[in-house]
């Protein structure tokens, strides 16, 4: 039985390179040439707390995003993070506060939330994905694909991990998947043993859009077949096939899977759905920033 | 009466600097460092034509960004490109045709649709609404945000053109926004008359969330009113008053609005209507590379 | 009556994203590959403290560029800021202090100095045309114009806010104005018209180098108009007949405005007077580092 | 006696990649994130012809970076360049020639002028330097300083040649130059030696305020002097020891130099006379875009 | 039995994005600020065709780079490339011919040798290893690692690749590998679960010392064994034991294998073998420009 | 008698603008997409000490990169360094230590080796030749050259300095060397001259291979002669006559040098004898990371 699903804390950040430099194009993107002028129109010395609150239900991700968000614009922000990346939110609850200068707070203001709510966004729907998932079948895990948005990679793929689901691919580079496209070049069997010569020890897996593909790969020793707008039954069927021949072979099923279809190919027996729609169709996690003017105290 | 809402040609590409550096920020992040594991599992000499097709109904853009992808991956892959931005399509469209070595196809795959399907799909999100709107009100338009995917601003609102929409600020540093947030620091009066000073000559819009705010700032000068989670009657109001008084500000209203309430507000009279969704929320256009092995001929 | 012009705390700061990639560019540029070959020749361990000290009369800006120079050179560096930008200076007076590795003092002393020379000499320009200006007409704001050296803009928009200027527009992307070499293709009416109705809301401003032009500007709405290279009796007379009519567009002058010209124009009325000169052609104020070799102290 | 002054065609171009990068930063800074508005306005499909014009006389530097623009904004505008860097101009003079689409050429107008004006203007003030001083002295070289516009020192480098001037320094990194606040931490004698120990067959320049130190320096072997801020009468007693002596140091002459000192100084006997202004402080040379649309021909 | 080891044309070229990046910083390391200083002494308008010719044995790889080099030098030299990637070499044999001007060659000169020279060194070690190990047991391959220079990892695996060897993970994000320094947080089953269960379908290699472990980790389940610094006998027993028990688990043995070393090691049944002196310490492979004036003819 | 040769704290470090950019782009090839997927398998929570061990004898290098490395990998990971640049360690000798997080430590530990393993091999095998050409004559020191690894030139050059030798040209763009290339193109003599007119004051070598070209290069006036390929006798010879000629041209012999003839060179008189091996072949130190859970105290 495999361990229990990671959750927030275990979960592996985005990598920080990837921060700093999203983030600095944000802003770069937000702010030049001038600077905010709606800023400069409340006075240089107010200063305020915000709470960053969650309007509806969600996951959340892309704390390290917000945080470095701030720290560009002011490093003189103080930010007290609540619910990190992978915590569930409801309507008003606080994922973090802030104390600075109001001119900063509302010039990091659209760039914080433009991070936080498309990243929570993707990890909100990972999540109705994974649990949708996990009643029918604790074994089947959700999986993104490389169908992110350009220059978000890293981010949204962290986004999903913290969401509950797995990474496929990173890129081009890092896993062999043969497509239906590239058997217009070569036949299965004939890409996989090349695969094996060219890449040593690598991961290797086939989109099979049939179940006499499926044969083949798992002759030639692929380690997943991807099943591709399989039915459920034929999905179901290969399964069945390759646990009686004592196959490891993992099954992946993917094309167009929603939330209804991905519990049923989970009681199908499939080991992991990918789903495009994750990266690329999520809809942003509502938040805002709710300003209070301190009369005293921290702020 | 304005003129004729502009259609692709007329409509304005996105800065070829945005282009360029997406595209190649976007290929870094999928092909360093080894290359395209599985492209190298066919001929190096194949040679292939891809019609890069639609699945589905909508509005394309992108094909700036298309075109330098292929042109990064390899300069001798030829395109001809059939549907311009703002174009429709529908499932089975074919957007354009390349030709190329296979394996040059196929690593420029992916990158190509992550843009095209990102940028149609805000593209068809937009005219969805501009068409709601139009039939309701044609003087009514719809408006973009700032909350847009960090990094694509640029290449987001150029494609909200090409849906027909059309873009509210750029930037902080574009124009004058006074918003609730920053309220909490200054009056109306006093922001306006600050900003008038600050900045000259530039437009300066304040967020009203009641209608003796719409006065203060009328009576201040702006340029627009922005109407923020008013209902319909008090959008219709506000709009009879101020047309009533002969004030040429414009309307704007904005704040959750969804396909079923975006012709009513248009109905009640609001000049513009701005959008989160377009950019944050909007699903992808579903396309798709359909190679054929070329027997012969061009390819 | 306006609020009064806005001195060094509530003039808006230059981007930190600008700043810190204007000031690695610098670095870059005068110390790769090899570094500070002279500095080399002192001892390490040699500290010292300097006084950035004026050798003229002028306006200071450039604060932030010569904090972060030091930063990146050497976090070690303490610096004592004492003179803000958009204040003003005298031969002999300090703008800030600095304690640190005399090898560290060295390196940055060029790239310092070319940064708060530069901006403190736009600064400096821009105060003289402001002071020329006021006497003539307390309502006359000066501008600057897109006329910036390449890749400063940012900055040197900030150094004319700190010089008491304003900054007109900061890009091709942030307003609309028509000059002459775009009425080849389009007539005043239909420019205005069709940018009404492409960018909505947005400033439109016209280039007019006659009064029938003029006429027509104001007639389609403009919110600016700009007097190319007009007699001061052509200026004086559009602004009384648009004052006549109670047009509140307002009035720019622009074209080789000197500082001669500058108060006859702002006596005659003109709302705005932009000066290309500077950002294009101000000399630097010339600032020095006094170095003093500590003999115990802070140092 | 020395080969004649380098003109044009044998003056050494911008390296390449600071054209290349200077220009897309220039770009970036001017068109995103939604591009032109103000072009936008023109017909898509109007064409133009567009002549680089000089209004007053100068010296012209900054080709390259022109070609680079209008290639980078787009590629299918047609470049006749009639005018060389170094080569001189007079009101009406056309500079270049452009053909293509009006709105590509509004769009690159700005940005091509800016570069154009800027280098223009600095190898135009070191031309004036140059020419009064070959009346004097024809033997006297003027050189440019470190004292450049951040980020664009490769760019003015080649200004001043273009104008007939010579290159100081490229950076704190090729040579090595002993200045008063060096001589805080080390005497000229050990500083000299100590740069030829580390710094083996390099250039070393010692800068001196008083005749003692530019015997010292001349003992400890230096390849030049540099006599800062010395009356006429000491620059020319010491060229006259040092002839006298034989020595073959160079004498270089820096500090506030004018127009009206530099001949002195050239009949004064100085081998080099250093000029920050021509970097620092030039200001542009007036050049204008002047279009006529294309009733038929080339265009 | 496997394919035969691919050669030039069937290798990997090294990602576009990779090679034009590392060639502008080369160039941009090289010539700023001031260009090429010595290029200027020949006359700009003469030309010269250049042989890079080989002075010892060996295989070429950077051909990519160099014709990158060469066209950012200038786009109008032409290259004729004789000897592909993966091509073997010997004295006086002639990889490449370039015609052009005599400055565009020698500024280009040393970047194109430094790429060219670097990039051979790496593909000519690793040749020396695959025929060494290739005469003693044809199916062990040879493989890098991630010890290569800062920088320059994709040029530096493709030339790997040229030489006749495989690529082993391309970066940490690739493919997991458990090492000793792991092992300090973790067992070596708990890692394997958990890799499996955080990163499904992914390749996970553990790093062994003793054969106990590699009992472990193959019954975890691993894809590859690396035996780290075992002494032959124990590699030999270690791929009996595995080939006995019908496990596929590849065998890669690590840990300073020279060229004596590795063919014993391949002899005693390793799978493959992986070496950090391939891109780590590979001195270069001699090469020269060899310019001849032309005197008529294509140049 | 020269003074001493640098040491340690003497020797110049490489610039920051260096170090901070060649690090992010190690980790940016080394953890993106996906990050450190083998780190994510310890626990989060879980700390540990490291000592960098060096296995073998040799000189340190890249103290500056290692510690940037930590630091941008993980803030909070502390540093304590033992044995600065230019420091000789043996087989056991720790270079520092680190305390932080196990999963932080892991993720740099290559990053951090790669660049100390090749900076220190560049200083070592630059300390080998400058030991063995000390026996032989005190007064010649070792140069590199523009061989350098694409991308590392300003910190092999510190990495050289390290190692007790010394810097030849930074760039194209520092200093003028007349190479045989050159030559083709026009005379020493004239080359010579040229040089001294286009760039006055700089260092200008030209590289001879037979004596008569000494003669035309010492009587031209320039700063050094570069012997290439000459024999030990010729050498001497040259030496013999420029010394008995009170010539005072430094004398650089180059070509080829290895550790056996760099003592015989420098007996002959050579003043600098330049290795391009130092920095395009020089072999790895071979370092480590040395880990310990710690059970208490500071970790």
């Amino acid at each position: 039985m495999p361990p229990p699903p990671p959750t927030g804390s275990t979960a592996v950040d985005p990598p920080r390179a990837a921060v700093v430099d999203a983030v600095s194009r944000a802003l770069a993107e937000d702010v030049l040439p001038l600077g905010d002028l709606t800023a400069a129109l409340v006075p240089a010395t107010a200063r305020s707390s915000v709470g960053i609150v969650s309007r509806s239900v969600g996951v959340v991700a892309g704390r390290a995003c917000a945080l470095e968000t701030f720290s560009q614009v002011d490093p003189d922000v103080d930010v007290e993070w609540r619910i990190d990346d992978g915590g569930q939110v409801g309507p008003g609850d606080v994922v973090a506060m802030a104390w600075g200068t109001l001119r900063s707070i509302l010039t990091a203001e659209r760039t914080v939330l433009n991070f936080l709510g498309h990243l929570s966004g993707v990890a909100s729907l990972t999540r109705r994905y994974v649990e949708a998932v996990a009643e029918a079948n604790p074994n089947t895990r959700v999986l993104d694909t490389r169908k992110t948005t350009p220059g978000l990679r890293a981010l949204e793929k962290a986004a999903v991990r913290a969401g509950g689901g797995y990474n496929h691919r990173g890129s081009l580079s890092d896993a062999v998947l043969v497509k239906d496209n590239h058997l217009d070049g070569v036949s299965i069997t004939d890409a996989v043993v090349r695969a094996r010569q060219l890449w040593p020890g690598r991961t290797v897996e086939v989109e099979c859009d049939r179940l006499a593909q499926v044969d083949e790969a798992v002759a030639a020793g692929v380690t997943l077949v991807m099943l591709d707008n399989m039915s459920l039954d034929q999905v179901a069927e290969c399964v069945l096939r390759l646990r009686a021949d004592g196959v490891s072979t993992l099954v992946e099923v993917s094309g167009g899977v929603d939330l209804a279809m991905a519990p049923l190919l989970a009681a199908a027996g499939a080991d992991l759905i990918s789903v495009g729609t994750l990266t690329h169709s999520a809809p942003v996690l509502d938040l805002g920033f709710d300003l209070s003017r301190p009369r005293g105290g921290r702020a």
